[in-house]
């Protein structure tokens, strides 16, 4: 259900700004409660990072997609709403593309000196170790917080590998996980990242990982469904502009009307939550804390083909290089595969250089990438279509937000504390598989109970 | 002249964004082309970061207040508004606690060991060879940015210096600077700001430096005798909320109305830029850059006593601290000393812990502080006033924007490149003494200059 016309102003319990995964599920789990809830959204759709797309008549995700066992939220999400998953094609050789060398692998690792190896393993090890040794309510309160905040992960990066190649294929990780460059990111903010996706194994992996799966007819079908279960369904083109808060409400302005609500839920960005005018009513932290998480860079893209040409070459469509401007690639082919489809990313400072090199400078960069990895089949595609999410308006970059150095420990904990009405939510906010739908269904959960037990204690004062 | 009532609907030339010292320079740059300009305010007044205050029925600037020597621009600015500068106080030894110790010098270096004095010096040295490498107009190229950029400037001092004691002075150095900690910037960004401000020396001296002289009647006045030669008065309460580019010219939305303008002019810090609604018209580095540019955080503080009893026992009134939450203490008395006023500074982490912790435990950290540099007498001042830039709505903090490691090379480029008919100013956007009124007037100059070549080119085309 979707409300498109004329003013909306009204008075309801609990207003939640934005129509992402997390906010949906605020709002429902608030209407669950038995609370009248309004959802406002800036776009003409739901879904924020998840978005619907098609390429060759076939049905893609523009935005966020895969899915892995670890993530139960969402699982049970997908499940009770009846949208099915199936497996991340991965028969065959991976290729990868490092140092300037191919090497085909089954494995997710490239083909490296032994030395090599041993150094990277060593290093994962240590990063996992440093990563599940992170309290996950408070990562900026560790024993040596300080040190680990205080330095990028290129730093680090630098000071601990052994080896050019484990320092590359750090790069290349990050760039993948937070679309930044290792120099954008507080070591100790990384390692949190890791610690939220259950360690650097699982979050790269398809088998077993996070690109395990994928969701029948899309990942965006599953905020479309949770939306339609809404009592009050979400109001579109109503970006929040000025939120006032009052002794016994907060009021909501936005481009279509005014919201009067008992509580508000904010489950966008930090960096969009920054742009509404709160009249200087949030305490300091939280303001400096939404001046300093920007959003990655990242332009995702599809190239599709008659069909998926490198199967026949014993490649399973995935491809990873350190050098190459779009930079890792996976099989997006429909089940039948009755067509060839490769997805691929063009991350951190490659996407702010593709975002504006022009349309067709970008189109041939990703099929030059794809001609590299899988051969002269890949020149010749019968459909392409990117998404530049580096410059979506209500975004402004993907995946999801970093913290650079000392942000963490400075202004952290401002992340999830509610500001007097003013509750927080988004992937951002999770303490687990934040960055991922899961993180933002969390978020969802977490901030519907924290209302809960505020008004359960606000009625118990009365 | 103001203009405070009504619409402000028109047309004009061009239109400014920011009533301080950047945006009046640039309006009055413009004029005097023969240009039709609007300067659009949010606050009630003038100045921006310069912001007059009062003390015990003495004037006081509650903002910028120094000028060096090296400020050509500011005092030549100072003269023709026939503002007159003094000198700053500075008779007598400073107080320096550092490490736990206090020592009283005549310099303004911490009493030290030997070894690490040598540590210091050599040190210092270091950086401003370093700082004085990097080409004024792009920084971001020189050469090894990325080594320099990928690191956090707490990174280098790890790495770099002997001692603890020149650790922890380049930590209080940066505080002082920038108003954050080591860890939050990159090294990068701290070399170019010091070579902004020609070396640390400069940078940090009273005497001959950055602080050697101060504006009688405050430095405040020279933007309101600025603006009061604009021909076209400063329109006040119009924070531009919305900005739409054209073909032809550029729409700016006010609370108060819409401008209609050739070209904009944005002499904003960009934090607060961002919070712009630009429509999605601006170039993703642009975006992104606003994103990564936060304020730094500082509480300016003044204390008044009936009579400056420092100076009867020998002190100067100077007081620095590696460890007490009010860190830098400087004589602030009428110059007819008919009572004695100390001015100081709550920065970096230590402002964002006082800005939440009450006006009474802020006060009490104050005046204890006060009381450890200068003694007992310390204790019973006759007025107290602060100024919490961390929390101005219009400013969002203080003194200066401040870039995180890896910004600079990669979205720095963005940092004064016009987009379409916006062009940006600011003291952030200057390259000599960029965070001081130096940098407002010389972005000023360079905006306006680059409008009318914008103007010539366009001219000569038709």
């Amino acid at each position: 259900m979707s409300e498109q016309q004329g003013t909306i102003d009204r008075t309801v319990d609990v207003a939640v700004v934005g129509a992402g995964m997390a906010g949906i599920k605020a709002a429902l789990e608030l209407e669950a409660r038995g609370l009248n809830v309004c959802v406002l959204e800036a776009r003409d759709r739901v879904g924020g990072r998840l978005k619907p797309g098609h390429i060759a008549g076939h049905k893609i995700d523009n935005g966020g997609q895969w899915v892995g066992p670890q993530q139960k939220l969402l699982l049970a999400e997908a499940e009770t709403h009846g949208v099915e998953k199936f497996d991340q094609y991965r028969q065959g050789k991976s290729v990868l593309d490092f140092k300037g060398k191919q090497s085909l692998s089954s494995s997710d690792v490239p083909k490296m000196p032994f030395v090599s190896l041993l150094d990277l393993q060593r290093t994962v090890s240590k990063l996992d170790a440093l990563a599940f040794s992170l309290p996950s309510d408070a990562p900026w309160s560790v024993r040596n917080a300080a040190g680990l905040d205080g330095q990028t992960f290129e730093t680090w990066i630098q000071a601990n590998c052994w080896t050019e190649y484990t320092r590359e294929f750090l790069r290349m990780v990050t760039r993948s996980l937070l679309c930044c460059e290792p120099k954008h990111v507080s070591f100790l903010y990384f390692l949190e990242y890791v610690r939220g996706g259950e360690g650097l194994d699982i979050l790269l992996g398809v088998k077993g990982g996070a690109q395990e799966a994928k969701f029948r007819g899309g990942a965006h079908q599953i905020t479309e469904k949770m939306a339609a279960k809404l009592k009050s369904p979400v109001i579109y083109e109503a970006p929040a502009r000025a939120i006032t808060q009052h002794d016994t409400h907060v009021e909501i302005v936005t481009d279509r009307g005014t919201v009067t609500a008992e509580r508000a839920v904010i489950a966008i960005p930090p960096t969009l939550a920054s742009r509404i005018n709160f009249a200087n009513s949030l305490p300091v932290r939280r303001d400096h804390l939404m001046q300093r998480m920007p959003m990655g860079t990242v332009i995702k893209v599809h190239v599709a083909y008659d069909k998926p040409f490198w199967r026949d070459k014993g490649l399973s469509g995935m491809g990873v290089s350190d050098l190459m401007p779009c930079n890792v690639f996976f099989d997006q082919s429909p089940e039948d595969a009755s067509c060839g489809i490769l997805v691929g990313f063009i991350d951190a400072d490659a996407a702010a250089e593709y975002s504006t090199a022009g349309d067709n400078a970008r189109r041939q960069a990703v099929i030059d990438s794809a001609t590299q990895f899988f051969g002269p089949e890949a020149k010749n595609p019968i459909d392409y279509v990117d998404n530049d999410w580096t410059s979506e308006e209500w975004s402004k970059g993907c995946y999801v937000a970093h913290m650079a150095p000392g942000v963490m420990t400075t202004f952290g904990a401002a992340l999830r504390e509610p500001c007097g009405r003013i509750h927080w939510a988004g992937t951002e906010t999770a303490t687990q598989w934040q960055g991922y739908m899961d993180g933002a269904l969390q978020s969802g959960i977490r901030v519907a109970a924290e209302i809960a037990d505020r008004r359960g204690l606000a009625m118990a004062a009365e």
